[in-house]
């Protein structure tokens, strides 16, 4: 990383560099290589270092991550509408396992005895949360759900001190669908994996109709007994009033248990962390994103679980991936995640291109594959030892690719079901997302944001553009905030304001 | 319809009955004809009044339902399992419009200067409420636009007493999808259409975020200045107080011109009912469909419009529906939105089979055909006028087919997109389905769910099938209740306890 004070260049190879004066630089200025810019060039938007040749490739992290439409002079910018994609990488011919040379890039510091106080449950995963759940089968009973829940909070929880909260797990799928499609088994495995998220300690209650394709009972996880599943449409219900008082006696048998819960000290190897960005901008991949790649470093040295996702984000950077992949079967798996997506936007007459949005843009970035190259950033450098298909859960330690889409509620949504107990979530543009079954950390990618979302955002990474930070010294600071929100002695900046996004259900399979 | 008190026959021709005895009937009981039962047949279920071949039609409705599966003795219980399904009717050879047969059968009493007290809009369309409507263009700003509309009506309602409410228009659509895509022209103009539903009175507030794909100010109803648009990101707005006072004092401007409408007498055409059910069983297609075609006839009838929907529940009936088509441009409509349909459905692997529910099964359904049937007799008798595609926008009064799926949020979502401002729900299994931008009157099929859901079923047509009332008297209570709902002076039961369900946007193309 090269910064001059006004602009940046990412990789030595690079010819482009990235404008940091906040203001951006005016025709005239001098970039890099004293470049002098013969056009005003926009905050966080890419000027060239040399002269570009008609379809000559733009390089930044070192990658073509687009073609010049036309001839572009040295100092010029680089804006979006003056690179084309370069064709998907081939999935054919990937770059196989390099084993030795990832494992010795993950060299990071070891926090001797590093613990956060969480929740141990029987089936051996720790939550940082003590919630009980309460899910669903379809979304007719959302209303009921809905008023069971305000009354479990006014009327129940203040005599269970220890429980943290209630959270409904409603959701759109259940009825209505092609229940027996082929793509079926996604939202269905999402749904019941999300019952089983370790932050609900295994008391979770299904509230179901009585009359949906989705069966209440496969939602329970796994030794809980039929009791804990409740049909609006039982006989034994005579009106409202009855399943109402139903839902809440039933609530009173988990919360006794919940509430006898007590946090302890638990290794970093107990944590399940999720990474995610959202309205990502060019800072996204030298700020926000490499720190996050730090702490998932950081966590997987200490023997934890980074997820993460967004497969249309990662497409154009498998190449690097695969050569990260722990073993030949990890790496078929990535393979098979990108071929899968492929078809799915193919199906729909889209393809990966259908990715970046308009924030994206303004925010300097010219494409999907630039975006990748600055998503896959927060993955770090350690090796991937195992690819989840989207709603399944996590299987084992160290990083771990959850193929989800990029939307941003749906990929936290299963990174949930995955068995995500803590979210970090990085920003460019700004967003006041959060999830009620998880905490979610925010990091800006940029200083502006986090100064004027001073509430709203929890870590500012965008010093680290200006050189006032290093990546490493972002990451441990994020990694001590993990552990702080993590056990429960800090507050999120969204929990302060009681900020909630709902769950959203990735279908890909029709509805009827 | 032939009753005889312990069974029924619906059409002359039909060569099963169905059990209406409470407890279902037992083997050696007889049914019409004075066929025995040679086994045990379930309350709603079907006795075959005849011998059944193996493969030979099972007749309801004067249609073929389905094929028996093997040899069925007369007096033999049709479950769903001995049933299969015929092919769907071809959609090339449709019967053409037969226009004085259909206009000749909608006869019904008039009652003159029926009115009903709505509030008349700018643009000549009627509200049954007077609403304020804050929609969205991403579901990221969802968790900020629930703490805004908590506001509203804890902080501002109280001072506008003639506003009936405010109603967050929240969806899971607008970035993270592929926006350019084939089918993206649905849920676009769904999230479009909500916004200008008459219950809104044209006074629309536009939460956007700033970066994402659909643009905000595209959601504006014609007419309506840019200053009713807000976005998150609007630099204007440091911290998180700001945006949510800068969106209390953009509610104040639309609240004032709101509170100073009132209700005026309306004819019944300036009504816009739309009709569906879910959780449907047998007696859905003798009492509550049957009565709902009723007063669909009857709305028609006094110059107003209605709309039915559930494009799976008419595929099997689509030769009854061509030729009930005004012209033979409506009956290629309906065509071409059935073969849209299969398209979509093949393309997921699925095919109109998916639609029934256990539910439906349990409540003696075989099939998606004999649904259909009973799906059908909601339309009534009169001529179909006009067909929309999903999320358009209604263009004539009278009967109009709104194309959309049978899953009960996504026609209510695109029934208000419509321009509904009632809606008319039936089930027989039992639902406490609502919506929060137009009232919904629910109506049973059979009277052991009215009994029991005494305060979630607001009428109960079930006593059509024991002969207690005909469906012309129960459509015209039914017509009495929609007025008295439509002009505020009847309060639903899903109202009086305040639940609601939420939106859910039809989206058919790829999410990324
Ligand atoms: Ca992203
Ligand atoms: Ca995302
Ligand atoms: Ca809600
Ligand atoms: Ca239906
Ligand atoms: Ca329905």
């Amino acid at each position: 990383m090269t910064p001059d004070g006004a602009t940046l260049r990412q990789h030595p190879d690079d010819n482009v560099a990235i404008v940091l004066a906040p203001g951006g630089l005016q025709a005239g200025a001098l970039a890099l290589d004293g470049t002098p810019l013969i056009e005003d060039v926009p905050f966080g938007h890419k000027v060239a270092l040399a002269d570009l040749p008609a379809g000559g490739a733009v390089t930044r992290y070192g990658v073509t991550i687009g073609l010049a439409t036309h001839a572009l002079g040295r100092g010029s910018w680089v804006s979006d509408d003056r690179v084309t994609l370069p064709p998907a990488p081939s999935l054919d011919r990937l770059p196989p396992p390099a084993i030795l040379a990832a494992r010795s890039s993950a060299a990071v510091r070891i926090r001797a005895g590093a613990t956060f106080d969480g929740y141990r449950n029987a089936d051996g995963s720790v939550g940082t949360r003590n919630l009980l759940g309460v899910t669903t089968s379809v979304p007719c009973v959302r209303g009921v759900v809905e008023h069971v829940t305000r009354r479990i909070e006014t009327d129940l929880l203040p005599r269970y001190p220890n429980v943290d909260g209630v959270v409904a797990l409603t959701h759109a799928y259940g009825c209505g669908v092609a229940i027996a499609a082929p793509d079926a088994d996604i939202p269905i495995r999402t749904i019941r994996n999300l019952a089983r998220n370790p932050n609900f300690g295994g008391e979770v209650m299904v509230i179901g109709l009585g009359c949906e394709k989705l069966v209440p009972e496969s939602l329970l996880p796994e030794g809980q007994e039929d009791a804990s599943v409740l049909r609006l449409q039982d006989t034994a219900f005579t009106g409202f009033q009855a399943m109402v008082d139903g839902m809440l006696k039933q609530a009173e048998g988990h919360l006794d248990r919940l509430n006898r819960r007590r946090r302890e000290p638990c290794p970093v190897s107990d944590l399940v962390v999720g990474l995610q960005c959202g309205g990502s901008d060019a800072f996204s991949g030298i700020t926000a994103n490499p720190a996050l790649g730090h702490v998932a470093d950081l966590i997987v040295a200490h023997g934890g679980s980074v997820l993460f996702s967004e497969v249309t984000e990662v497409r154009d950077a498998i190449p690097l991936l695969t050569a990260r992949a722990a073993d030949d079967a990890v790496a078929r798996a990535l393979a098979r995640e990108m071929a899968w997506y492929d078809a799915y936007l193919d199906k729909g007459g889209a393809d990966r291109g259908a990715n970046t949005s308009p924030g994206n843009k303004t925010g300097g970035l010219s494409g999907i594959v630039e975006k990748a190259m600055g998503s896959v950033a927060k993955s770090g450098s350690s090796p991937i030892v195992d690819v989840l298909a989207p709603g399944e859960r996590i299987r084992r330690k160290g990083l771990t690719f959850a193929a989800t889409p990029a939307s941003d509620f749906i990929c936290g949504t299963l990174q949930l079901a995955a068995g995500m107990t803590l979210h970090v979530f990085t920003t460019g543009r700004g967003t006041p997302y959060n999830l009620a079954a998880a905490p979610v950390i925010k990091v800006s990618s940029n200083s502006e944001i986090a100064a004027r979302w001073h509430d709203l955002i929890d870590l500012d990474a965008g010093r680290i553009a200006t050189g006032a930070v290093t990546v490493a010294a972002m990451g441990e600071a994020l990694f001590s905030l993990i552990l702080d929100v993590a056990s429960g002695r800090h507050t999120t900046a969204a929990d302060r304001l009681g900020l909630q996004n709902d769950l959203t259900v990735f279908n890909p399979a029709p509805v009827t």
